[in-house]
C-alpha cells in the first residue's frame, strides 16, 4: 500500500496507508516519551493493538469522554494536565487515536502544550480518515459554535487502516461518505462516477460488515490525495482551502440550531450539499440532472436525512456566526457542475431565502 | 525615533519606538474590529489617550484582572468569551496595552481565536518592552509552572513608547531593567559598560521620575535590537535563543517556590543571574572580578533582593520542571565573562548542590 507525502509550508508529512493493524511489524518509534489519547470506546477495541506497536521511552494513556459535546476546552486542559503529570517535555509525542473528535483536540493539545510538541494522528471513524486527519486543522467547540478556537497544527505522521473500520456504527460509516462526495463533487468527476457506480454496493453494507474496508480502501485514498492537494498549495485557508467547505456552510448552522446532538457532522454535511446545490441551481452554476444526480448518490450512500428550516430569519442570522465569514461579509462554496467549484460572495440575501424557503 | 524591522521564519513586524503617546498624529489602523485588552490600572491611566488613535471599523474593549496570578486558562477564556460576544472574525484584530502578563495573553488568544487572528503589542511596562512584546512566545501559567501553556505567535506591530514609563512603580522599574543586565551581559559587553556608567544615575530614580524614560530609551532599544537579532536567527528556539534564558532556569524555581508572590519575574530573574554565575564560576567560564561587576551592576540598579535556600534537593528537584529540561536532562545558559554565553547541559548534580549551597 501506498505512502503520500504531504508538504505544506509549515510541515512535511507521511500519510501512511494501511500499515498499521494489518501489518504485524508495524511499529510507531520515537525518542522520548509518548502520551496516547483516546476515547472509552476505541480504547476498549484497539489499545490492546496499538499499545505493543508504540516504541518510545515511557508510554502513558489518556482516555477522554467520546463525541463532539466533549470537544471543548475542559477536554483540552483534562490532556494537558495528563502530559503534565505525565511530566512530557519538548521533545514527547501525543497520539490521537480515534475519530475526527479526537484528532482535533490532540492536535489542539500539542499544539499548545510548552508552546507545540509533535504528534502522530490514527483515525479510526471514516470521516477522520479522509478529512480530520489531513491538514492540519485542530480546535474546539464553544457556545458560539463549531471548532472556533484551534490553530493549525500539521502532524508528524498520519496512520490510515481501513481494518478500524469494521468495528465502526454504520450510521458513522454513512456519514464519512459525505465528505467523500464532497471533494469528488468539487474536484474530480471521475471519482464522482466511481462512486455512484459502486454505490449500490454501499447501500447493502449492513450485510457485509467484513468486507466494507476493502470495497473503501481506492475512494478513501482518492479523498485524501485530493485533500492533500488542496492543502499543499493553501494549508492557511486564504484561497481555494475553503473549497473543502462545500455545504459545511450550511451545515454547521443547522449543527448549531439542532445543538450538534440530532445528526452526526456527515450527515449535516450531506444535508449541506443538498441546500448549497439547490443555491447553485438558483445561481445558475449548476443543472437539475447534476443536482439530481449528486441528491440520488447521497441516497443511495444512506444519507437520506432532512432538515426542515423552521425559521428562515434565524437560519439566514446563523451563517454570521461562521468563522468564513468576516466583515458581515458570507462567502459560499458551491459545486460547479460534477467535478468543479466557485467560491460565491455576492450571493444576496433574497437569493439565500428563495434557497431556505425550498427546505422548509 | 528609529523603528526597528523584524524578520522571523514565519512573519514580519516593525517595532515602532516613540510614536505612540508622544506623536499626537500617530494612528492604529485596521480595516476590520478592533478588541483593545487591558488591566484595570493601566486602563484607568491610559485607555483614554489610547482609544482616540485607534481606527478600525470598530473597537472595543476588554478588561480583564491584573498580575501573574491571573495568567490563566480562565482568563485566556474570558478575552475569546469578549471576542466572540463582539463577533470578531478572522480579519479582526487584538491590541494589548500592559505588562508582559497582558501581551502574553493576548498573543496566545489571538493566536487561537478562529485558529488564528492578528494582534498588536502595546507595552507599558520596561520588561515587556524590553523583553516579553518581541519574539512571539506567548502562553499561561498553571500549576506545573510558567508559560507551560502557549504557541509562538508574532505580532503584527510593537510600540515602544518610554512615556508610559513614567506611571510605572519604580519596584517595576528595576525589575524590568534584570532583563537589560541580562542581554546585555551575553551579548554586548559595550552596552554593559555604558550601563554600569549611568547605574547611578538610576539609582537616584526615585526623583527623578518624570526624567527616567528619556535615560532609559538607549537602553531599551539596544536590548530590543539585541532580542530582535537573536529571534530572527532562532524563531522557535532550537538553539541561539536559549541564550535568552540566562538566569531564567534558577528564576523559574524561585518563583514556583514562592508562589509568584514574593519577587517580581525580573527580580527573581535578578537572583537567578547571581545563581547562574556562581554556576560559571564553579565551571571556570567567568572570573570573579566579572561575577562582582555583574553583582554590583545589579545592586546599583537597585535589584538587591537575595533568596535564601531553603532544601537543596527540592531546589533541584524543581529544575526538572522547565519546559528546556527534555529527556531529564538539564540546560542551564551561563554568561561566559560579560558579552559572551554558553549553553551547558554537562552539569553534574554535585556541581549544582554546590552553587545551590551557596545560596542556602
Amino acid at each position: 500500500m501506498p505512502t503520500l507525502h504531504i508538504q505544506t509550508p509549515s510541515a512535511a508529512y507521511p500519510v501512511i496507508i494501511d500499515k498499521l493493524l494489518h501489518d504485524e511489524r508495524a511499529q510507531i518509534q520515537h525518542h522520548g516519551k509518548a502520551l496516547l489519547v483516546s476515547n472509552p470506546k476505541i480504547a476498549g477495541l484497539y489499545l490492546h493493538k496499538i499499545l505493543p506497536k508504540i516504541r518510545a521511552s515511557e508510554v502513558f494513556v489518556c482516555i477522554v469522554p467520546d463525541g463532539e459535546a466533549h470537544k471543548t476546552m475542559r477536554t483540552i486542559e483534562q490532556i494537558l494536565e495528563c502530559a503534565f503529570a505525565h511530566k512530557l517535555d519538548r521533545k514527547s509525542l501525543m497520539i490521537a487515536l480515534g475519530g475526527g473528535v479526537i484528532s482535533d483536540m490532540v492536535g489542539f493539545a500539542s499544539g499548545i502544550y510548552e508552546r507545540g510538541i509533535e504528534y502522530i494522528s490514527i483515525p479510526t471513524t471514516l470521516l477522520a480518515q479522509v478529512d480530520a486527519s489531513v491538514g492540519g486543522k485542530c480546535g474546539v467547540n464553544n457556545a458560539y459554535g463549531k471548532n472556533l478556537i484551534g490553530l493549525f497544527h500539521q502532524p508528524k505522521a498520519v496512520y490510515i487502516d481501513v481494518d478500524f473500520l469494521s468495528t465502526l456504527p454504520l450510521r458513522e460509516l454513512r456519514a464519512g461518505l459525505a465528505e467523500v462526495v464532497k471533494v469528488f463533487a468539487c474536484f474530480d468527476s471521475g471519482a464522482f462516477e466511481k462512486l455512484e457506480a459502486e454505490s449500490s454496493a454501499f447501500a447493502s453494507l449492513e450485510s457485509s460488515l467484513d468486507s466494507r474496508a476493502l470495497e473503501l480502501l481506492p475512494f478513501i485514498q482518492r479523498s485524501i490525495e485530493i485533500k492533500a492537494q488542496v492543502v499543499e498549495q493553501d494549508e492557511r485557508e486564504s484561497g481555494i482551502r475553503a473549497a473543502l467547505n462545500y455545504g459545511h456552510t450550511f451545515a454547521h448552522v443547522i449543527e448549531n440550531l439542532t445543538d450538534y446532538r440530532e445528526f452526526l457532522h456527515g450527515e449535516a454535511v450531506g444535508i449541506g450539499i443538498r441546500m448549497a446545490n439547490a443555491l447553485s441551481l438558483e445561481l445558475g452554476i449548476m443543472s437539475e440532472t447534476e443536482s439530481r444526480r449528486i441528491d440520488s448518490l447521497l441516497d443511495r450512500l444512506g444519507l437520506q436525512q432532512r432538515y426542515g428550516v423552521r425559521d428562515v430569519k434565524e437560519f439566514y442570522k446563523c451563517f454570521f456566526l461562521d468563522k468564513k465569514s468576516t466583515n458581515n461579509t458570507l462567502r459560499f462554496v458551491l459545486a460547479r457542475g460534477i467535478g468543479g467549484f466557485e467560491l460565491r460572495d455576492d450571493v444576496s440575501k433574497a437569493q439565500l431565502y428563495k434557497v431556505l424557503e425550498k427546505f422548509a
